[in-house]
């Protein structure tokens, strides 16, 4: 098991969907930091289920306590913990599925690794996880702010239904606007309808989630083995159902020619070193340049689905799953603060390491 | 810095495109390996330059040298020390970009990050590092050869061209059966056709590789942040020019349904548990299940261009660079080894790290 | 910060004396160890203050709430939360100490180095936060009992007050048989005099601790700088108020002669390779050889006085500090289940290490 | 194994007695400092054997050369890698030991732990192995430099001789001004005598080592693991034939009352904080308070005798050894620059980790 993520910034989770709760370690957060506990709980207000009617209608509250950490509303160099209790569980509605081994789940993986396993809801393997991720993530922001470093993420594909503009010419401040999380208006519709789609047919639906970190200074990633989309790509590719990732020109970049490709330097008219286009994604050589870091996440559709469908039980017998219980046709609107998290915790600990390269 | 990859089996690499030599430690391959320095070589040789008039003229002789770690042809449990001096090290060719920020590489990002840089041929950020994970590689293949695990890459994309099949549909033992490493031959003529017109250009164009790992046992990945999709993409990512990475379904599942996506599991004649399709590219919970481990990986054109380009020194003034030298049109012939050699460097160690999840 | 503790087997403690709470995340505990909460709840019971009165009369209960990681009484392989609730917190109790600085405590150095503390109760730098190691090590313990390994500690020297004999010539099943946890009966009675007399004259005393342990295999250690001894000794001496380690013959075989300090090696009837003398105190080259591990712990006099002593506050003005509350003059009687919890700690994770040695 | 050793200033040592050579990468040194190749080659030669006629008559020139991460004699940010070719590699000298288990020696826990081992000379765990460290301990010397940092070490103790003055009353200057490295002119003369009577009984002889760490600024050292004496301790411990550290008062320490034990705090004139007493040896909580840090070091006798032994073979048989070739009678000399390596080492790293703690 690997459950700590991070160098100098690091977090440790722990805990099952259907346990006492789940939590965070928060170890190496520089003192000094005012931490606003409402700004932790916002974050998971926006990735908890039952939020609107586009996602799962199971009702997780999602209050997050304050262990440790902090004295006087400021962190203080110790660990910070984060715990979220558990408030509704119904282990019941697992019975079913004990025995069973999913299909595209992770119950055969799990049996065959630890020879057991905690059915119920999924253990540990349950997205329900990630909510300790978005808590830590929360912090890692309060650091962040202080350096500038802005951080966004959006829904801009549903199944085929793609928002039609870059992001430059999106207005970040829509992405709460809907249910969807998609700032481009005309676009949420059509992927609004195109989840309820899916629901009525108890299908599901995937897609692609665009991240941006803005005002990100130059200097960050650690060559050669932590080059910064090599470290974003690993946090971002293990958030549950996520199957690919690509920054600045990604896979598309690969049909353009060199001549196009290249991002030229200048120096504009405030002295900063910049570049006309930026297919780099704001890292060269696996370090920032000081431009905006950007990148697309695929998320495969879920895998829970309210339909009958072949698989085997634990002794290799052929059964017939008939899911149920409460899940989302569609992850993507929840997993937008989740990206966010993964990559405000990438970069707060890029940042710390970036310290040591230099007297 | 970060020079060592891996928790279990773990590299360490060091070394610049015009010092004495690039290296690799490995620390922790178990003993009683037999290991051939000849399959060391010859994964060296399938990625040194000059090896056909497709790639760079230069020619590197990059013979390994095993310092440590072997007694009577076996491993002993220590570190193994590989090393590769430079042979070919023509340091003038470089004098005219020792203050330039060439476009799309690493000269200003060093800058900013380190306050200097080894100019000569990009120093430390030169794809030549990468000598030092393909001869790693070649011991990792060794120890997975114990298990069964064979590894693959082919080119499948240069360009607009592309391999019209999938990689089931393929024979591996024509990858090396022409310049290119495709194994479609009719579009490895195609490819070979595109790369000489880039290079008539005096462009560069980029491409996709193709990885695909058989018989790997099913356990391997360790939940929840060394998921194997995302070590293994951090491992891909790190490679010099890579923009994106994505694995089973990728980008192109997030289109599909649930209930086209998800893969049923079916016992076979023989007992074992497999899939019917497998859209999960044989990682379910971030834990191998037993079927193929495959994956996409994009590599952007190369950045330096024998044709003029705008740029800025490091004083910060406007400048115009013309390349020269002797450089690829396209990578990915020569960066199939290395992506064959970050694979079987993550499958090694997540061999390793499996051990001990159970009694 | 480093809250965290091993390689394989890892620990990541958290929480201040005076907050909601102490605790503990185990992250790779193989899966299919039944754990026992009563085994957990029992060592920590001969830590926590109030047992006796020798000790300080401060009751904490201790009691340890189990938030993940277990099914069914087994561990899955996930990490096992363990949470303390802080129970009789008086913060009333440490206003005076707010702004001093206490001597040989870690009030200057955490201003130094974090810019601002949680000064109630030294706050993370109290000995309250080894609570969370023994419970750990309670886990380990029951991990290590599946391959026969038996681990004891016991005060051996109160001040000037010694043990006259060797650990072999003890019966540790009297160690619990006294409120000093020394096994030699007459020499308890005259540590518990010289501990009575420390807290009539307001003073403290300190001690050593003597750790064994019995049926560890052969092989565990990793060289060379994660040497059996070296991680031990760095493990207790992250013990508040430990000055000192020392292994077999220690400082003392420092003045043997070569031929007299050298551990003859012999077979034993059973065929086992054995030695003849245990200088080398279980460990050769950094690798246990199967004999008896053995070490010396010492532990410095408690910092915390009830008598007047100068000192400087956090403005650098000289006051006089009157110590209050509630402290034990000698720490060493609760301090034999945190070395114990040391001990099982490292040995846990060195015998998962070990697995990765040889195919 | 675990030849990697540091967090942010890491190394990662490799090569056996009998190889090519031994050598080392370190990672994580700032770019920026200027290195001076004489200062490393320096530091090997005090270690090297054949120094003088107190040691080994073995001749090993230890030439280092640098392999990478230098540019214009300053440090790039980049690996440097370090390497001492074998230069005097005997190997028939050893046949007589190949199949036999030596006393006190690592045959038989490395013939447990790997099931094969390189037998020349002690493969890996020959102390030639510390050659690399002192080498990389210089470059770490020329970091510390630049914060006015300065650590020596010197031979208190052979056998029963010991220097009978504390560290703060000699003088560091005559360290090096006699074969023994006692500072204490008196004291090495009896020390020299007492090795050559060792040396003509054909037996050996331990001792201490005492280090001393001026100038540390306060703050360095992470709690609650990482610790400064704990990862010093780890460092020391780690080194060849090392049975003991203690820090400050250490063990003598146990036996003074904490009214006597505790170091008050004062403002000197120039507003500087300090104590009046350094029992606390130079740390508190495991943080420096900018008070020297001072410890000891116990080495046993040299293991390699040149009389005959009792022991056995690989296949569990009596047999007489009698060891030959050209052995130390007492390490303690040649120790002292490792000792300060490893400090050196250690004092880096925590330099610059403690740098992340506050903004």
């Amino acid at each position: 098991m690997s459950n700590t993520f991070g160098t100098l910034f690091r977090i440790t989770t722990f805990g099952e969907s259907h346990g006492a709760g789940i939590g965070v370690i928060i170890d190496g957060c520089p003192a000094g930091i005012g931490v606003d506990a409402a700004q932790i709980q916002a974050a998971l207000d926006r990735r908890r289920p039952g939020q609107s009617d586009l996602t799962t209608p199971r009702k997780e509250s999602d209050t997050v306590q304050i262990q440790s950490g902090l004295f006087e509303g400021f962190t203080t160099g110790t660990p910070i913990s984060l715990f979220i209790p558990n408030a509704d569980q119904r282990s019941d509605d697992y019975s079913h599925i004990a025995k069973a081994y999913r299909p595209s789940h992770a119950d055969y993986t799990y049996d065959v690794k630890y020879g057991r396993r905690d059915h119920r809801g999924g253990g540990r393997s349950s997205a329900r996880e990630t909510a300790a991720r978005v808590a830590a993530g929360a912090v890692a922001a309060q650091l962040l702010a202080h350096f500038g470093v802005e951080i966004a993420a959006y829904v801009s594909t549903v199944g085929e239904v793609e928002v039609p503009v870059e992001y430059q010419d999106l207005d970040f401040a829509l992405i709460d606007a809907n249910p969807v999380r998609c700032p481009h208006p005309e676009t949420a519709v059509r992927m609004e309808a195109r989840i309820r789609e899916a629901q009525a047919a108890h299908d599901t639906v995937g897609g692609i989630i665009t991240g941006v970190a803005r005002h990100v200074p130059a200097g960050l990633g650690e060559p050669v083995f932590d080059k910064l989309p090599a470290v974003l790509g690993h946090a971002l590719l293990s958030i549950n159902a996520v199957k690919g990732f690509e920054f600045g020109s990604g896979f598309a970049g690969t049909r353009l020619p060199g001549s196009v490709h290249n991002d030229e330097f200048y120096t504009d008219e405030a002295g900063a070193v910049r570049t006309r286009t930026n297919h780099s994604g704001g890292s060269q050589g696996g370090i920032s340049n000081g431009q905006d870091i950007n990148f697309r996440v695929a998320f495969k559709p879920v895998a829970t689905l309210l339909q009958p469908q072949q698989t085997i039980n634990d002794q290799g017998e052929a059964i017939t799953l008939v899911g149920r219980g409460r899940h989302d046709a569609c992850v993507l609107p929840r997993a937008v603060p989740i990206v966010e998290a993964m990559t405000q915790l990438v970069l707060a600990d890029l940042l710390l390491r970036a310290r040591a390269n230099r007297l």
